[in-house]
């Protein structure tokens, strides 16, 4: 039997780094090309005791058959805390719990564009919203990110030209993945008015904001959306635990009723218990605290990968928050070979050709990750690769 | 703003049948309407001691990214007991897990079609199913149902007529929703045989299997697969819990390995925590012992519904296993008039045509669940809805 694929699925072909990824997975090997929490990030006995409470108290809660639009005190705690805290959200938004921020993602595409309509995005951006949006037949278009965010002419340019068939505006405004380069409030607002004024859509993705490591909150795209044309997709993933897989969008409540139509047709519902757990943690826990000592542990983590590469001809900005350090690499350095090597000797980096938009785009540099690895691998890892970029030079 | 949404979501519009779903979910409603396990079929105790120990003993496990074709073991494991239990699976196969078996239909509707394709379908059939494969795009043909499954001479003509475009057919062989009938081990052979001479595939889906009454297990469809065309869906929602929301295709390599790809870009990978729940409950309990329980349990609740129901003009046939009970209604009461006046009393039912497969097929049927009430819900209910037919006779 020969099986033919969709065209949607066809257009999703592995790629030439999958290669370095598959190898990053082995034992042994510095994890610098993840994007996961550490492992001592996770409230672990919070978790216990609001387990072990829900199994006790309410185990058919936890195990029966649920709604789509997910768990109804979850939804109103999450709506209630972006409003106080963030100031997004009206009357005419509403709220729905997804499987994880990627949901998001894919339930805007799904019920926003058919095949050959346009998705704008940063590029480089984060490869699994760019595979989701490929996954429905998108017609992707990049835009160049400066170190306070995307190129303004460059947006408005692909606004002008492709019209009607632009569905929507794809942004991480803090810490972006891969550059960790948070968009100025200024241009958070040229972002904003530029939408409006060529009536698309802005699919606003902030699942790093609260790892701020230090300077002050800038607003959400979402805190100015007077017009409602804002979806916003957040997540526990990286506060909390991302193996729950327990994300929500904020948005128009029409476009939200769609997404929840969606949803139905694709999982019915997130799992049941892993809302549960999420609402106890978030009413009963010090989130707040929670989250100031994810800050200093990873500010740390940041500095000993920065600092450790300080002298290296690798050219990044010291990121404000987030996971990721976005390196630059010397002309004489080429991305592939370096991550080749690097990985060769058991330093996993991704190539940044993996998030780029368009076809044509170049790029020479790497992302790396300093959340996941343990503070000896952090050392050890920038060592190597000190070590490995000074061959080059030689 | 006005919003627009994509032509698959579009198609998929709240049908007249929302408002008595709608009506059914209010409290006090006897619930003949949902597909729920009973409360009282959940094994508690098994799953607070699995969840106690796994947060002890291994709690980063539990919380942290996984992969997405799913827990290892887990995938080891069922693929192992579909082996030798049900002879279904060979090494050109590989399973997945998956968020709830929806998430299957969904990923293959997903991997395999293009908009427009055609998909065949017995009719009547799962809501979520035909739900899934409209949101997709695709052109549904039904084929009606008999007391031993589909008309094969109905099947075969629309094979010749659609040749090419028929991508897959879609059978829940065993206990069908809505309509309780499994079909037998003949017509199986049939229908693979068929589905082999015109090279489509198919997607047998069998979340009801193990809540068997009485008789002996009938054979897979895909037990039958020495071609490798046969993909199957499977759940612990029925045996287990709904709401955790795990599920696994077995399939040609090839196939799930693009249904990887495809869940990759939907919501990365199932909830872990729940993954690791089912295995210990796998691997630990007497899940055996478990399904036994439930059957003697439902068995009864069956047994109380039909008894109750047979003075009635309802015509049914006493469904071997499953969780529904399929009534034809005399031709002078409508079934939407019936279902109305139904929930009026609060019972909820579902009309047979919220189950049709294409515009213009008609039915005067309702579909009752006798798993979700309680053993007094269903005296209750059944008395009532026996005076309501009483009332139309008069």
């Amino acid at each position: 039997m020969t099986y033919t694929f969709s065209n949607r699925i066809a257009n999703l072909a592995p790629s030439a780094i999958r290669e370095i990824l598959k190898a990053s997975s082995q034992p042994g090997v510095i994890p610098f090309a993840a994007g996961n929490p550490a492992p001592e990030a996770f409230p672990v006995e919070a978790i216990r005791e609001i387990s072990a409470r829900l199994l006790a108290e309410r185990p058919i809660d936890c195990l029966q058959y649920s709604v789509t639009e997910g768990y109804g005190p979850l939804r109103e705690r999450v709506k209630a805390d972006l409003s106080t805290r963030l100031n997004c959200g009206t009357d005419a938004d509403s709220l729905i719990i997804t499987s994880g921020a990627q949901q998001v993602i894919d339930l805007a595409a799904k019920v926003l564009c058919n095949e050959g309509d346009v998705v704008i995005s940063e590029s480089p951006s984060f490869i699994g919203s760019l595979n989701t949006f490929r996954s429905y037949g998108l017609r992707l278009r990049g835009v160049p990110m400066r170190d306070d965010g995307m190129d303004l002419d460059a947006l408005e340019s692909i606004l002008k030209t492709e019209k009607q068939k632009v569905r929507f505006i794809y942004t991480i405004p803090q810490y972006q993945n891969p550059s960790g380069i948070s968009t100025s409030l200024e241009k958070r607002r040229r972002v904003y008015e530029l939408a409006l004024r060529y009536g698309t859509l802005i699919l606003e993705d902030n699942p790093y904001g609260e790892l701020r490591y230090e300077g002050e909150d800038v607003p959400a795209i979402k805190s100015m959306d007077t017009e409602n044309i804002v979806i916003y997709a957040g997540s526990f993933s990286k506060i909390l635990s991302p193996g729950l897989r327990v994300g929500y969008a904020l948005g128009p409540a029409p476009v939200l009723a769609k997404m929840t139509v969606g949803k139905q047709a694709s999982d019915v519902h997130t799992t049941i218990f892993a809302q549960l757990l999420v609402e106890e943690w978030l009413r009963r826990y010090d989130v707040a605290a929670h989250i100031a000592a994810l800050r200093v542990m990873y500010r740390a983590k940041r500095d000993l990968m920065c600092d450790g590469l300080a002298g290296t001809p690798l050219r990044f900005a010291r990121p404000g928050g987030g996971l990721f350090l976005w390196c630059a690499l010397p002309e004489h350095i080429g991305m592939l070979d370096f991550a080749r090597r690097a990985v060769g000797r058991k330093v996993a980096v991704v190539p940044g050709s993996a998030f780029l938009v368009e076809e044509g785009e170049s790029v020479n540099a790497v992302r790396m990750n300093f959340t996941t690895p343990t503070d000896e691998q952090l050392a050890r890892g920038v060592e190597i690769l000190a070590e490995l970029l000074a061959e080059y030079s030689a």
